[in-house]
C-alpha cells in the first residue's frame, strides 16, 4: 500500500473492515464536517449532555448539598482518576483528577524540585525542550525564578547531551503539541535515572491518543489534559500522577483542604492526606468533571476491542494514510512533512509546513467542513504548521481520504489565497 | 417586634410586602425543603439547565473548537469577573473567575508576600484567626514553611495587637464561616494599613451575602467562592481581585498560558498581561463557569430592585427574626448563639451552639426538609455548631418560620435523640 494511492473505495472498505467502526456512533459530531482538531478539543460523547442535565437538575437541583454523598461528588475526581489510570499505564488509586494541565504541573514541579533538593543539594537545573508547550515552560520558569534555579532550553537532538550532572529534573511533553513528535518514554526516562535525574512528563497530547505506560517506563512524575483524547469538554479538568516511591515525600505548596488528611475535621494545621489525594487543591468543577467521566466512559469501551493497542494500530493507520496521501495527491504544492513518518516516534496528528499561506489554506479547508488548525512559526527555525489531529474513536479511512481530497481542491483552485482570513483562535 | 414573637401569619404579611419576593421564582427549589445551607451550596437557577445544555450541545457539540470565539469562552472568565465587581465593590476589569479559592487565594498571598518583601524586607509574619477556614491556613502555612516565614494565629480579639512592625500580610476571612461573625473590613484595612501591612481578605461567605466594598476599603487583596451565595453550582469557579495599585507589580508562580501576555503567541518565555488577565492560569472549565455565569445574573436581577443593600435588608430580617425565635421558642432547650446580634458584626447566617447532640439536632431536622450542617468544635474552645444559612435571594419570612418551629417540634419530642445519624460530609 506504500506505492499505490488508496482510493476512497479503498478507505470505505477499510472503515467496513474496522473492529473500532462502531465506537464513532458515540459521539455526536456534527454533519458535514470532518473534525481534525480533537486534539485541541475532544468530540462531543452522546452521552454527555444527559448525564450533566442529571447532576444539574437532579443532584445540584433536587438533591442539594447532599449530593457530595448521594451522588458521589466527593469521590468523583478519584473516580475519574482511577479511569485515566488505565489508559496511561497507571495503577488504581494513583492518579487525581484536578485543576488544569498548569496547576498539575507546578505541583509535580514543586515536588519534584523538593525531592531532587533533598536527594541531591547540588542538583539545580530544569531540562526541558525549546519546542515544549509554552505553558509548561511558563510555569518552570517562575518556579526557578522563584528559588533561583536554572531552566535550560535545547533542541530535541541535544537532550541526551543536557542530562549532566547539575540537573534536578527533566520536564518533556511526551507528544509535541505542534509537530506530534512522541519522545521515547522509557528511554528518555532511563537516560535522565542514569544521571540522578527525575522525570516529569506532560501526556497533553497522549493520554487517549497512544499507548503510555508510566510505571512500566519508570517514570516520576506526570500531569495531562481533560478536554482533548479523553473527550472532557471545553476546559476539563486536567490529572496528576505520581510514582508511589516518590509519592508520601512531598505536599506542594498548593496545600488546600481537599489534599487534607481530614478535609472535614476543620483542623486548623495542615496534615497531608497520604497518597494521590494529597495533589487534590479546592473543591473540584463538579460539572466539568461529569463531562469528562463521560468521556473516559468512551474511551475505555475500546478495552474489550483491543484496548489502546488497537486504537494505537488505527491511529497510525490514519495518520499514515494521510502522509501517503499528502505524498501522492499533494506532491509540488509546497508541503513539507513536521510529523516523524516512522511510526514510533509520532503521536496521532500530522503537521504540515508550508513556507506561505499555511493560515489561508487551514482557513479555506475550514469554509469546506474540514476543521485542523493553524500553528504560526516564530519567523526563524519554527515554520508555520498546518495541524491535522486524527482521533481514532471518531475517525475514520474514508474521512482521511476527504479531508486530503479537499486540501487537493483547496490548492488546485487556488482558493485559499482568496479565503476570508479573519484571525482564529484556537486552543491546543 | 422584638418582645412580641412574630407568628406564621405575620410572616406570610412580611413575605406579601416583601419587595424581593419574586426573587425565589428564579429558583428550583425541590418541594418540601426549606433550605438553610445556601452558604455551602447555593441553590439552582432555573435558567441553568437550558444554559447549560446550550453549552454541552451546541457550543460544545456542533460549533466545537470555534466556540472558543463563537461562543465568547475565550471572555467568559472576565466577563463572569466583571459581574462579580459588581456585588463587590470593585470595577470592570478587576476580577476575574478563575480556579479554586484556595488556588487563588496562595496566588494573591505570594504576591502580597512579594510586595510585602520588595518594600519592607523586614516583614515575615502573617497573621490570621485562629478560627479562620481551614484552607486559608493550610495555604499560608506552606508558603511560610517554603518561604521560611511566620505564621501567626490569633483569636480575633487579639488582632489589633497582633498588627505588628513585623508583619508583611494580615489575611482574613470577611464573614466567618462557622460563627457567621463579620468583620470591619475598612477598619481593619485601616489598623493594617497604618503599620504597613497589606491585607487579603477571603470573601467567601461574603460575595452576594452582605455588601462589599473593595475599593472603598482600600483593600490589597481578594478571592472568594461562586458556589455560595453567587449560586453557581457544585465546585463552581472561584474569583480573584487585585488592588490597581498592585495589580502590575507581580505575578504568581502559577504563570500558566492563560495569565499571559499573548497566549496564543506561543512564545516560550512568559510575558505577563497587563492587569487581572494575568491572574489567570490555565484553561478554564467552560460548563461550570457557564453555570456560574447563570447564576450572577439572577444575583444581578436584584440591582433594579435595590441591589445589594436591599438584601443585605432583608438578609438581616431573615436572620434576626430567626434569632428572635429560638430566643422564645427554644427558650430553655440549651442553645447558645454563636453569631452576634449585632447587624453589622454578622453575615447571612445563624450558628447555634449546643453542648451535646448537636449533630443528631441536625439530622432530625434535615429528616422534617429543614437542611442546615453541623460543624464540629474542636471538644475545647470551639463549639459544636448548628449553622443555618439564609440566603436572602431564595428564603422568605415564613420559611424562617416554619424552620424555627421545626426545631422547636425536634426538640418537643426529643425525636433527635433517635435520629440516624449517619455521618455527613458537608461542604462550607
Amino acid at each position: 500500500m506504500t506505492h499505490i494511492t488508496p482510493t476512497l473505495k479503498d478507505c470505505e472498505l477499510l472503515d467496513q473492515l474496522d473492529p473500532l467502526r462502531n465506537l464513532r456512533h458515540q459521539f455526536d459530531l456534527p454533519s458535514g464536517v470532518i473534525y481534525l482538531d480533537g486534539n485541541s478539543l475532544g468530540a462531543l460523547p452522546k452521552s454527555v449532555p444527559a448525564r450533566v442535565a442529571q447532576a444539574v437538575t437532579r443532584e445540584w437541583g433536587q438533591d442539594l448539598i447532599r449530593s457530595w454523598n448521594t451522588a458521589g461528588w466527593f469521590t468523583l475526581p478519584q473516580r475519574v482518576g482511577d479511569k485515566i489510570a488505565r489508559v496511561i499505564g497507571a495503577k488504581t488509586g494513583e492518579v487525581m483528577a484536578a485543576d488544569s494541565t498548569s496547576i498539575n504541573l507546578f505541583k509535580v514541579l514543586a515536588a519534584a524540585l523538593h525531592i531532587a533538593s533533598t536527594d541531591h543539594p547540588h542538583k539545580r537545573t530544569i531540562v526541558s525542550e525549546r519546542s515544549n508547550f509554552p505553558t509548561d515552560l511558563y510555569i518552570a520558569e517562575a518556579l526557578c525564578q522563584e528559588r533561583g534555579l536554572t531552566l535550560q532550553l535545547v533542541e530535541t537532538e541535544d537532550i541526551p547531551a543536557a542530562l549532566q550532572a547539575d540537573v534536578a529534573v527533566l520536564m518533556l511533553t511526551h507528544v509535541n503539541y505542534r509537530t506530534g513528535a512522541m519522545h521515547d518514554m522509557p528511554a528518555r526516562t532511563a537516560q535522565a535515572h542514569a544521571q540522578g535525574i527525575l522525570t516529569v512528563w506532560d501526556l497533553a497530547h497522549s493520554a487517549g491518543a497512544v499507548p503510555v505506560d508510566l510505571n512500566g517506563s519508570d517514570a516520576d512524575f506526570a500531569v495531562g489534559c481533560g478536554y482533548k483524547y479523553l473527550n472532557g469538554g471545553p476546559g476539563a479538568p486536567a490529572f496528576v500522577w505520581v510514582h508511589p516511591r516518590h509519592i508520601d515525600r512531598f505536599w506542594s505548596p498548593l496545600a488546600g483542604w481537599w489534599g487534607h488528611a481530614a478535609t472535614f475535621a476543620f483542623t486548623p494545621d495542615y496534615q497531608p492526606a497520604s497518597g494521590i489525594t494529597r495533589y487534590q487543591c479546592g473543591t473540584p468543577p463538579i460539572l466539568s468533571l461529569t463531562a469528562l467521566d463521560c468521556g473516559l466512559d468512551v474511551l475505555l469501551s475500546v478495552e474489550p476491542l483491543g484496548g489502546m493497542a488497537a486504537l494505537r494500530q488505527k491511529s497510525l493507520a490514519l495518520t499514515g494514510l494521510f502522509m501517503q496521501l499528502v505524498r501522492t495527491q499533494l506532491h509540488g504544492q509546497g508541503f513539507g512533512m513536521a510529523t516523524p513518518t516512522q511510526e514510533d516516534q509520532r503521536g496521532s496528528q500530522v503537521s504540515l509546513t508550508r513556507a506561505e499561506g499555511a493560515y489561508a489554506i487551514v482557513q479555506a479547508l475550514i469554509a469546506r467542513g474540514v476543521i485542523g488548525d493553524f500553528r504560526a512559526g516564530d519567523g526563524g527555525q519554527q515554520p508555520d504548521i498546518l495541524r491535522f489531529g486524527f482521533a481514532p474513536l471518531y475517525l475514520g479511512y474514508a474521512d482521511v481520504w476527504h479531508a486530503a481530497e479537499q486540501l487537493r481542491q483547496v490548492m488546485a483552485s487556488g482558493e485559499w489565497r482568496d479565503a476570508r482570513c479573519a484571525h482564529q483562535h484556537a486552543v491546543t
